[in-house]
């Protein structure tokens, strides 16, 4: 049991050094480890781990079901939306995060139409989130990242909504890079700029976002597409995977426990106050 | 003779199609036609066309030395300076415009680096600009588009500088998709925002940025890239490929005349009843 615990463990740091941006994988992996502290043996410990992570499932798409329908009474019908990356089904359970509310207007009739950015170098929004909202009716279009700007002033964008991958104590937001640049443009534009992210998205230990350390990937990544160059093969490269928003300009936190709109490091606070004393 | 004048007359309006947006390819058109007038036979006509665009590659060619001479003021060594699309020397002659004072800094040994946005949807950046100034010895760094505010941040951009496409009497600026979006991210990070282009680029018929017609390109320019699916193929796409910065945003537009920082609308106005009068 102790060789299988150590082995868990092992691979546990090897899948958490994959995201240090983000928090809520390191969450859900600190309940797989700790689910199995109370294993009696190797086959008891795998079942465990199993139930935890189906269990950790089934939470995660209630989840996202209430940060969804806490979102929609943001957004009314003909509201034009503007998101980035994937915060979808692809990403989380069912709902997703920031594409949840899209999922329960449809199913309410709701009429809203998406401009997806293409989220380079990996094209998250442009593979992953235009796919999914298709397959599930909502009217979506694909726009470069580039495009945001000009996009917003022209088809008259009614919000921002955008996932989380890790939210400082302050209200300063991690997610994918170019969610500062859309934050801005929003503000700018006099556009509402929402984060929608489960609570297990936040690190209260995180300070603020200067805290927040920001991994840099693969220049490959930016040089090339599908193994094509598409840039000088000796380029010099900054690929930043993400980047920090400041919680001023986030006009609300959606979180399945409602909306935080204002003095975020107190309501964040009391948020975890009540959660941990439920 | 009448024959000729007509092809050429329908070639100038085939090759004019080709840019609704941009205003200089249309003043050279019109200068070769113009100059073909006067001409006496076909053969003095194709001659004369001939002598007319070397003239113009001459005229040009010294237009962007004094553009990059007059912008060249504005940075000092060291300086961090982004830039978007491909306005250097393979878009126009030898130093190009925004590009230029990069060419004549490497030549007085000042050092200045490059930060050049890909450019999506074509690329310009990645493949062009990059491509370019590494030709040059000028040291570049290629990002994302998305990654502009970003970088502007963490790497502490000193300046913006931006090629046009055309440019209003009020000083509106058209400009490859997504200079817009540069330019309200400087006014957030309070970077200096510089338009760069020759007289030849400004409109004067255009009162302001609300009546240049912006070129919307075919859709696949953004669901393939050489010709591999990035995206469903039969997701709605929205491919402006020009996007307007209001005069507001623009710190100064350099010219080969010198440089406009105030009251854009007098001093084009001035700008253009002197060089009439010349």
């Amino acid at each position: 049991m102790d060789v299988f615990k150590q082995e868990v463990i092992r691979i546990k740091e090897y899948l958490n050094s994959a995201r240090p941006t983000a928090v809520n994988l390191a969450w859900a992996l600190d309940r797989l480890l700790q689910r199995i502290q109370r294993a009696a043996s190797v086959n008891a410990a795998k079942t465990d781990l199993v139930h935890e992570a189906i269990q950790i499932q089934i939470e995660d798409e209630e989840t996202c079901r209430q940060i969804g329908q806490n979102a929609l009474q943001l957004f009314k019908s003909g509201d034009r939306i503007m998101t980035i990356c994937n915060a979808g089904s692809i990403a989380t359970s069912r709902y997703g995060t920031a594409l949840a509310p899209f999922y329960l207007a449809k199913k309410k009739n709701l009429d809203l139409h998406i401009y997806a950015c293409e989220t380079r170098p990996v094209l998250q929004g442009a593979r992953l989130t235009t796919w999914e909202l298709m397959q599930g009716g909502v009217d979506v279009t694909l726009i470069t990242d580039n495009m945001a700007a000009h996009t917003m002033r022209e088809k008259q964008i009614s919000a921002v909504i955008v996932g989380a991958d890790r939210i400082a104590r302050n209200g300063d937001t991690a997610n994918k890079i170019g969610t500062l640049g859309l934050a801005v443009l929003a503000k700018h534009f006099n556009i509402p700029f929402f984060v929608a992210a489960p609570l297990s998205t936040f690190d209260v230990s995180t300070r603020d976002g200067s805290d927040i350390p920001i991994e840099e990937r693969d220049p490959l990544e930016v040089k090339e597409l599908n193994g094509v160059p598409i840039a000088p093969p000796d380029v010099q490269v900054f690929n930043p995977a993400f980047d920090v928003t400041p919680h001023h300009l986030i006009s609300g936190i959606i979180t399945e426990k409602g909306i935080i709109t204002s003095n975020y490091a107190e309501e964040i606070d009391a948020l975890f106050a009540e959660s941990i004393s439920q």
